[in-house]
Order: C-alpha cells, then sequence, then structure tokens
C-alpha cells in the first residue's frame, strides 16, 4: 500500500536497520567508559560523528546528536539566544518554520525577548530583503528552514546568510526537509536536522554549531556531546542515522530527478483532473519529492479519510497544528486557500505507477466528499439576483461550509454587489480571501462582530 | 567476557531486542496521523504506555516517555518546581542523588532558586528526619532516588514520601536504578526512570507524574506526550522499553535472590582477600546485584586497567564525573575512602563462576597496582619515631600518593605524636579522614595554605 507521507515520518532505510542491529550488539556500553564494551562504543560513535559531519559539512567537533529534530531546534535556538544575550534579545525567524521553531521562538518572547516574524510570498519563500528589513542592533539570531514541510519551497538561505554575515548575526538553518537530499549551501552558523525525516531512526537529532559562532548551552549541565545535548546517548540509532544519511546521499541526485518528474506530473495532473483546485508552493524552486495542494469546498480530514480507505495515506495542512483545528501557519502566511489541503511526500523508490493510481482515486474522492457536503452546482452563480447586498449567516458552521455558503449566495447578487458572510471559524479569515482571488471576485473588509467576524465580497464577474 | 558495570548500561534484553525489531516495521509512522500507518503506530504506543503504566504502577495518562532517564529528570524537577512557584523555590535533594538531579538542582539555583541538601549517614542512607528538618514552608519540591547508583543503598522512600505529604510537598523518586526490581512503594508524586538500566533500549526514559501534582512543563511548548516530552518520539524503542521492563520484572524476585547471594559473597570475600579495602554500602537495605568497595593505596583508574586487561569490566567512582579527576560526590557525602574504588553491578544471569573469577583475579591485580606505586610496608609503623611531629610535602601528588606518604610517615612519629600533610589533591580532604578511620588514628583538622591545605593526623596506635 503506497505511503505518501514521507515529510512526516520515513520507514526505516535498509541500511539503517542493518546498522542498527549490528550497533545494537556493539554499541551498547557507555562511550565514556574505559573498558573494552565502553571502547568499542566511543568508536562507534566517533565514527557516526565523522560521517555526519561529512554529510553535513562542518567538521567533527562541530556537531552532536540530540534526542530528536526538535530538541536540536530547541537546543540550538536558546544556546545560540544566550551565547549572544549582550547583543541583545531580539529574534527573527520566517512565517512559515516548523513548529518546533515557532514554539522555541514563542518560548524566547515569554521570556522577554523580542521575535520578528519575516513574511513570505504567495509560493511561501522568504526574501533576503525581508531578513535585511528584520534585522536590528539587537538582533541576536536569525533562523530559516533549508526548505517548507508542508508546500516544500526550497528558501534562498545562502543570500538570507549573506546578509546575516553582513549584519553581524548568526543563521540557524532548519534543515529537516532538506538533508537527505543534499548539504545546506551558504554561511550558516547553527544547522539542524532529524534523521527519521531521512529514512534513519527515530530518536536521532543534529545540531551543528560552526566554531566561532557564540552558544551558551541552556538548562541543566551535562557533560556529554560537549555540553549540548544532556541524557545517555541513543548510540545504536545514531549509527543507524549516520549510516542511512551516507546511503541516501549516494542516490539522492538520481533520486531527485526521478522524483521530481513524478511531482511534476502530480502538479499538472491535479490542476487539470480536480476542479476547483490550487496547486501551493514554488513551481521550480522546490523540494523534489513534495508537492501540496488545495481543494475548494472540501473537508481535509473527510478527504483523506477517503484516501486512507483507497489506500494511500498522506497528511494534510500543518502536521503539528492539525488536532488545533486551527488552519496550517504556513498556508496562512502565503495567504493560500486551506481547505481541502492534500500534502504529498513521496518515499524514495515510489513508482509511476504508484502515483498514477494516486491521481486516478483522488478526482472521485474529492467529488465524493463535495457531494456529501452538497457543493453549490457553478452555474448557480448565474442566477437570478434578488438584492444588491446580501448577509449569510455562517456562525456555527466549520471549514468548509461557510466558503461553500458564500459560494451558493454569490449569484443571488449582481456584479458589483456585495456578500456578507457571518463566520466564527477561524479558518474563514483565510479562506474567504483565496477563494475570492481563485473565483475572481474582490474581497472587500473583515469587521469583528460580538461573535466571529463579517468578511465582505464584492462580486466582480 | 564478563561485564560486570549494569548499573551504568546493560546489554539489550532478548525481549527488548525482539521487540524493537518488530516495532521498526509496525511503529516508524507518527501516531498523531490518521491514515494505517499512524493509527498503528498509535496502537503500539498505547499498549506500550499501559504496560509501563502497570509496572510503574500509575494510570497510563499519568506517565510520559522521554528521550533518557535525564531528560526525565530535568523535565520533572524543572516541571514541579514550575508548578509550585508561588509556594516558593525551594528545592530539597539528597546528598547523593545521580548527578541529573543535582544538575537540575544547580540550575535551579542558578535561576534565583534555593537548594539545601540533605546529609547521608557512612552507608549513603538519607533519613525521613534530615528530610523532615530540610522542608520549609517555601519548599516547592522535594527529591530522592529509589536507591544509590554508585553503593547500592536503598533509600527510605516510602517513610520519607510520609514526611513530604505531611508537610504538603510533592516527591519526585528518580527509580532508575531499581524500577527493574519492583515498584518504588509510598506516595510519591513524580517518579522518573531510565529504560536501558533495566535491559530496555537507550533513548528511552519514563516521567508518571501522579494526578493532582501542580505540573507546570518548562520549555518550548510541544504538543506530544501531554505537553511534557517535546520532538517526535522514539516509538520502537518505546516499545522495546516496555516490553522488556515487563519481562525483567516476570523475573524480578528470583533473581534478585540468586543475585543477593553472589554479591554477599563478594562483599565477604573482597573484604577478605585485599587488605586494607572498605566494602560501602548498607550491607542489608540495597540493591541486588551491585556491590562497591575502595582499596587504599590505589589508583581507580589504573585498577580498572588491570581488571579490563583480565577481563573484566568494572567502573569506579561516580560516572558522570569521572573525567572532572574530583572524587564521587556520593563517596564524598558517606565520607569513606574514595581511593581505588570499584563498583560492581551483576547482570541478570551472571554465574558463579564469574563471580568466582573475579574474586581470583581482584586481589592480584590489587596487588599489583600497590607495587607499582611503592606502598609502605604496614611493619613501618612499627620503625623507630623520629620526632613529635612531621611534616609531609604532598604537594602536586595525585591520589592516592597524598595517602600513601602518610601512611610513610606516620611510623615517624611517636603514639600520641602528629603527621600534617600538605595537599593540594581535592581528595585528600575525603580519604585522609577515611585512611584514620580504618587505620584506628586520629584525624584532627585542616588548615588552608596559600596552596591546597594541611591536613593534621595524630597516631594513636
Amino acid at each position: 500500500m503506497p505511503y505518501f507521507d514521507t515529510a512526516s515520518a520515513a520507514p526505516l532505510h535498509p541500511v539503517a536497520r542493518q546498522a542498527l542491529l549490528a550497533a545494537l550488539d556493539e554499541g551498547w556500553a557507555d562511550p565514556a567508559r574505559l573498558y573494552r564494551e565502553g571502547r568499542r562504543a566511543r568508536l562507534l560513535l566517533d565514527a557516526a560523528r565523522e560521517a555526519a559531519a561529512e554529510a553535513v559539512g562542518c567538521r567533527p567537533d562541530e556537531l552532536v546528536f540530540t534526542p530528536s529534530g526538535t530538541h536540536a531546534v530547541h537546543a540550538g535556538v536558546a544556546g545560540a539566544l544566550a551565547g549572544r544575550r549582550r547583543v541583545g534579545g531580539h529574534l527573527v525567524v520566517s512565517a512559515v518554520e516548523h513548529s518546533s521553531v515557532l514554539h522555541a521562538a514563542q518560548a524566547h518572547a515569554a521570556g522577554g525577548g523580542t521575535v520578528t516574524e519575516v513574511a513570505v510570498d504567495r509560493f511561501g519563500a522568504a526574501s533576503p530583503a525581508g531578513y535585511a528589513a528584520s534585522l536590528t542592533s539587537t538582533t541576536a539570531l536569525a533562523c530559516l528552514q533549508s526548505a517548507n514541510h508542508e508546500v516544500g519551497t526550497v528558501q534562498p538561505v545562502a543570500e538570507v546568510a549573506e546578509v546575516c554575515a553582513a549584519a553581524g548575526v548568526p543563521l540557524l538553518v532548519d534543515a529537516a526537509q532538506s538533508l537527505g537530499w543534499g548539504p545546506v549551501e551558504g554561511g550558516w552558523s547553527v544547522l539542524t536536522a532529524s534523521a527519521h525525516k531521512w529514512g534513519g531512526p527515530p530518536g536521532v537529532g543534529l545540531l551543528a554549531v560552526r566554531k566561532g559562532v557564540r552558544f551558551a548551552p541552556q538548562g541543566p549541565a551535562d557533560e556529554r556531546e560537549s555540553g549540548r545535548s544532556p541524557g545517555f546517548g541513543n548510540l545504536p540509532a545514531v549509527v543507524a542515522a549516520a549510516a542511512s544519511l551516507r546511503a541516501v546521499r549516494a542516490e539522492a541526485d538520481a533520486e531527485a530527478a526521478r522524483l521530481r518528474v513524478l511531482v511534476d506530473r502530480i502538479r499538472r495532473r491535479v490542476a487539470r483532473l480536480v476542479p476547483d483546485v490550487e496547486v501551493v508552493g514554488h513551481a521550480d524552486r522546490r523540494l523534489p519529492h513534495l508537492v501540496t495542494f488545495s481543494c475548494l469546498y472540501v473537508d481535509g480530514e473527510t478527504l483523506l479519510h477517503e484516501l486512507d480507505r483507497a489506500g494511500w495515506s498522506v497528511s494534510s495542512g500543518s502536521s503539528c497544528t492539525s488536532s488545533t483545528l486551527t488552519p496550517s501557519h504556513v498556508l496562512r502566511a502565503m495567504g493560500v486557500l486551506s481547505e481541502g489541503n492534500v500534502r504529498v511526500s513521496l518515499p524514495r523508490g515510489t513508482t509511476a505507477e504508484e502515483v498514477n493510481g494516486f491521481l486516478d482515486v483522488l478526482p472521485r474522492a474529492v467529488a465524493g466528499v463535495r457531494a456529501e457536503l452538497g457543493v453549490p452546482d457553478p452555474s448557480a452563480s448565474a442566477a437570478t439576483p434578488v438584492a444588491e447586498s446580501v448577509e449569510v449567516d455562517a456562525l456555527g458552521l466549520r471549514c468548509p461550509q461557510p466558503v461553500i455558503e458564500l459560494a451558493r449566495a454569490i449569484g443571488t447578487v449582481p456584479v458589483g454587489g456585495t456578500v456578507t458572510v457571518l463566520s466564527d471559524d477561524e479558518v474563514a479569515r483565510l479562506d474567504i480571501p483565496a477563494w475570492c482571488a481563485m473565483r475572481g471576485h474582490v474581497y472587500l473588509d473583515e469587521t469583528p462582530r460580538p461573535i466571529g467576524a463579517a468578511y465582505r465580497v464584492r462580486r466582480a464577474v
């Protein structure tokens, strides 16, 4: 059964599995011990660090292993901020960082620091100019992901690193989504990554801090991993992580070229096969294996269930905020439609047949969900207008219903007339303007109401 | 080759290995996902939590998995302290806690909190009265290990929990060394443990927080594991940890009885076979598999190398401070000899033959190290005294040399005369009084000198 959510977690790479098994036998002892089992563990740890450092493009003594990518991010952000505390407490992040970076930023703000979020364009890309404008004399750290985890857009890391270097500000790069495909180019200062994203085992993150970067580890002291990652190390997993990183890198270019063709096909065919769909993310500057699109008048969770029932595992919206029922912060920052959002991330080895099978199932699944929701007939907008302006009460309705109500109502006003939608669903703020952009109508404004808000739309076509 | 350092790390239990392999195939996906791979992972996670909670003696929703025992301790101490911030910032710990607890306490103190260390007796045991005397109206948390990791002494957790409950103070119990042997008795509030201590894989700690205990997780937010342990979980390792905990518990009583006999033999025979040795830790209230002793006139590291060369892996002093060359904080708190310290912790399945082999090798190894160091002939103290008082310059000499110099000099003064040892070795403060107690001489006092200190000893026999 095809699993198309490798950006969330990947099955263990065969090399990782083999290395893990060997290291379970050889690497269970404490590498800090002097006896033979400890010395053997130390040799394995040193070799894993050298291999991982080579893949990252840093010195072995600049790299430590953490229990997860999230731990690497939390430790990296806190350590880099503390290392430059005397400069100031200002942190700059892009608006589309992974939740681990944004949560670290929130913790920094809660502790009295200030945070600037750099806006992104409609493709999810941050700009060097956006960073340049955000850096101040008190900026202690800037963070930028190497590529976005939800829409696959590759960020201009090298250019942003130059801007940061010119301002004397260190740049932390969260390379979780891209490190399996290649090293991060440019003059980064701190780099984080997560092994289970490239087919390594869970339980391993990477934290690299360039020599010369001021870094003060936070939290209780611990002498392991240069004082930057406390706790007894997970050596078998570390060995497996390093071995699999080397293995996936060896085949990365060929596999990227192959998957890029499949993803291009999905991007083209989805736009053609599914009505009212918005393919999001940058068309060229993107990860080779990831594509995201949003379907009007579709409930993402129901669509996922339909696809799951048909045998395809994909994800929707932001991985870390799905249970909170708020729209993905990435899609929100991009200003694109969030309803009916589907992220497809192909594992290495995905075949054209599997992709074709998905493209066969998807249009039917979307149509099925829409039929259940009672989506308005597109010809409804040709109906005779009944009034210059109409107010639609969508209070209590959840995504995608407010947008469906709006689509139903737009035909009841003449071109130039307005529809006002009352909604207390957080998603309306994002999806009503997105609907307008897709449909060619004019989004006017939002006015707070005692419950929810009123969103005004002018019919333009 | 016998490995006698299971208190540091244990080879993977066969059940853990089997469970880990199965879970690598079944449990690699994100348990928060809605598709089949995610649901399967969720089922495994729920089952592991239930099994671990049953072994701990708590509800499943009271228990979370962390990346290590150290992470559990750091998160548990910080969360419990923050949960009672309004009560005050006073933390009570025993003087012989694991370094992870003491480091958490240091971080608390660095952040403006206050810390009281409860003293222990010569066997390493804390007393309920010691805790009662330390609790104040501003005490937010008390910590006590279930059993000591260096000398095996079992702590009076249930009694201390009663004292704490009477004062309305939650008690955090670090059960790292004992959880494989049985649940922690008594009314603890927070409990921490580490899977690789019981033969589970590295990368898994347990943090249990009883319902009703005020707990405020610290650090950046993360919705996983009830917000108490951030980062993508290490599910295969968690499954293996829970399975192996159940497996070792099933055989714990029988194995404990068997190992207790072997440890008793080591305690008795070491005292008989090795001259000038001090077996430390409580004779009865102790872990079944762990025994520690210190050998006068012996350099611990050299002895470990000798034993390693002969095929036995043991550890010395505090695992976490060995590289700092300061004496173990546990032995220091107990006031017992630290030089030539050896900790033997038997893995499950250790045979009487292996123990006999160790007892055969040990006396020769100790004698060899002493011969190299030029240890004084015991009959030297019968030599003719040359002066009422003698000063020995041991500046620049490292453990065990200052004590060897003292032993050489004691025969040069008459009974009632004094020897003053000048030493800048930190260990002298602990080992000179310990030597006096072992030899029957009177330790008088210590006076600071421009370099190091002067330690005065009165010859009594």
